[in-house]
């Protein structure tokens, strides 16, 4: 994972089933390229497969069962989504939430099959305790700022700067991510500044009058930082 | 839901991905046609669109979370399922087993938006507590014959009378099916005998090495004993 | 079980641990003798062989595993409960919530070592599932009035009369129980005259100024409704 | 905690309720004073108050919940232990097994009391997550080996070496402990010289003819290694 990175989380909200979602994949998709800037989408999975085709970004999924082809019925499988292209998998979102054990048993599935996995924690002691699993990112998001529109970045910057100590006190290798709130160029710019790595966003675009605009603005906040 | 039914879960088999899956699709709207009989079909969660644009038959889910449009990072909303023409839902299968509080609410939301639900039961004690959420298909799975090749209406004959009286008890409405280990015209004959009406099969099907064959076979034990 | 019935739940008050635990616990077993009325006291875990050997009254657990004696660490066994002389066992009260799979496994084992199994309810859907159990008594209580000083019986009087309909509708024999909130002699007149057949009563005698005076108001309420 | 450390886990064997179970604290106290060795005695839970009044030995409970007092229907609290005189608290042993995030609410209950914490880990992995929350000490516990008779330090050696480092590397402070199938005096010496500082055993002296004499050889080989 090349930092700084940008996350869209689609969730399930209607904006992100009909041709407005794949609108905002192929926004990112053009931003990624123009700003040199990683950016991954994570479409509603149902619609996976559209995304796939009909959008040039790097798509991840909400969530995953660490289990191969099989007997598993109702399950999104790890190995299916590699075998349809999908890139990485957010795990443990404070709307999907797993046991510790089981964000273990997904992170290590998704390694053997070569997907990225991006470890939600709510509190800087999780996140150091998910660190020792070594997924590719955590990212760090205080579940009672999800689409407040304040930002984690603003509101408990302490997280963000333990939990970045915390985590690269395990391992420096693991990216670390904003998440929760982040509404502006400036919440992603403080957010950097506090020392992560990148922003896991949701609301902020999905629910944005002009998405692309706001892709936009946090890209150009992202590359200047860089600078 | 009009009975006998025959229906095909696909887990998620690997069969079930590729051209083979639509294949076996396709018999089954075929066959379904034929024979005048209801067979419904539930691919992967993953491949859901390409079924619904690729193949006749009606479709299920293999599950489904009991939530509309909305930040529920992850799930699998039911409204968004009945927007993409899915339906109906199958619910507790001994693979994606819920607790009982959580399968009363996803029995509810299928209801509040137009899916039939299909929920599987281990016991017929199960059975009969599933049948005061009102569904509209129960299931007698003996977890332990699943994929097992020893169908349910020979090896636990007893099961299949029980939960029929047990649920019929509660609701003459709810329609009650046998599954696991079913792998033969006899097998189907032999449920239907025992008071069921319509079988849930899967590998029987799906690992055959003729699945049409088979689907043909089930269809006609089940338009021979509705004579 | 001799209906009507007073049962008091301890919980773990502070007020429950030391002699005012026991003075409660005479003043329950007294008045239950003048009366002539069944009064069961469930003390904290921790506290019941002092409460046997120093309490005339009828013990019950407020929780317990469905085990025997043997390798069950941490456990709380029935079997081992039965053996001390409890008598009954207060199931999946509110504040430790079970599965409907472990109240039917926990119904089941109190029957099998002769225990009185009273099991806790939040809605009339539930009462109704857990009465094909079988348990000896089902108490109502909506959570949000667990504590309250609102009683269910004035608040929500319609969750009892509905839950009495559906849990006798099941079974005639399983006694119904109002909680929740229950805080003087015409909450406990109300209840019964709703159809209830007994109150489940916590912080009203425990947190009472005097809890021997709220037992003999009760006590007579209970006694004046049924001649 | 002083090391070299021997911990009985009663279980709920029937051997623990009654005169044996006494006589075995009294005997493990008195083996206690004689080796000037620290020997700790989980008896059931429903005993703890028997045993704390007659017998000398320091009593840990097998399990408790991370509460205070209150209205806590059914629970076991960290605050009423330690005013009973309850020293230490078994956590999340293989037969009581606790979610990583209830395992470190309670870890940080224990500690908020005074109590020791000793937390079973069934991998290396576990036990250096578990040592983020700083529990008194850890025991690797593989559960397939809990009961057969054959002992972690000669069967699985490399889980208390790997295990031990793992949780050191977190903290140094943190006393390692081995447990399941523990026998013998060489399994304890095994056990002590593959790093462990002392061992957590249940059926070896629980079940066996002479279990003084057991508790006996256990402590001559922890004094023996410790010389």
């Amino acid at each position: 994972m090349r930092v700084p990175v940008l996350i869209i989380n689609f969730k399930n909200y209607r904006e992100g089933y009909g041709d407005r979602g794949l609108d905002i994949c192929r926004y990112a998709s053009r931003v990624s390229v123009e700003y040199g800037l990683d950016i991954y989408v994570a479409p509603p999975t149902l619609m996976l497969m559209r995304f796939i085709e009909h959008c040039g970004a790097d798509i991840y999924v909400q969530h995953a069962d660490p289990v191969t082809y099989g007997a598993y019925t109702g399950s999104i499988p790890v190995e299916a989504l590699k075998d349809m292209g999908v890139k990485g998998v957010i795990i443990n979102h404070s709307e999907k939430q797993l046991e510790v054990r089981q964000i273990i048993e997904l992170v290590d599935k998704a390694r053997q099959y070569g997907l990225v996995s991006v470890v939600c924690a709510d509190t800087p002691v999780l996140g150091k305790i998910i660190a020792l699993a070594g997924p590719t990112a955590i990212a760090l998001e205080p579940p009672e700022l999800i689409g407040s529109g304040i930002a984690v970045s603003r509101a408990r910057p302490e997280i963000i700067v333990e939990g970045v100590k915390s985590i690269k006190s395990i391992s420096r290798d693991i990216v670390v991510l904003a998440g929760a709130g982040i509404s502006s160029r400036d919440d992603v710019e403080k957010a950097l500044r506090l020392g992560s790595e990148g922003v896991l966003v949701a609301s902020a675009i999905m629910k944005a009058r002009d998405p692309g605009k706001v892709i936009e603005d946090f890209a150009q906040a992202m590359v200047n930082y860089s600078k």
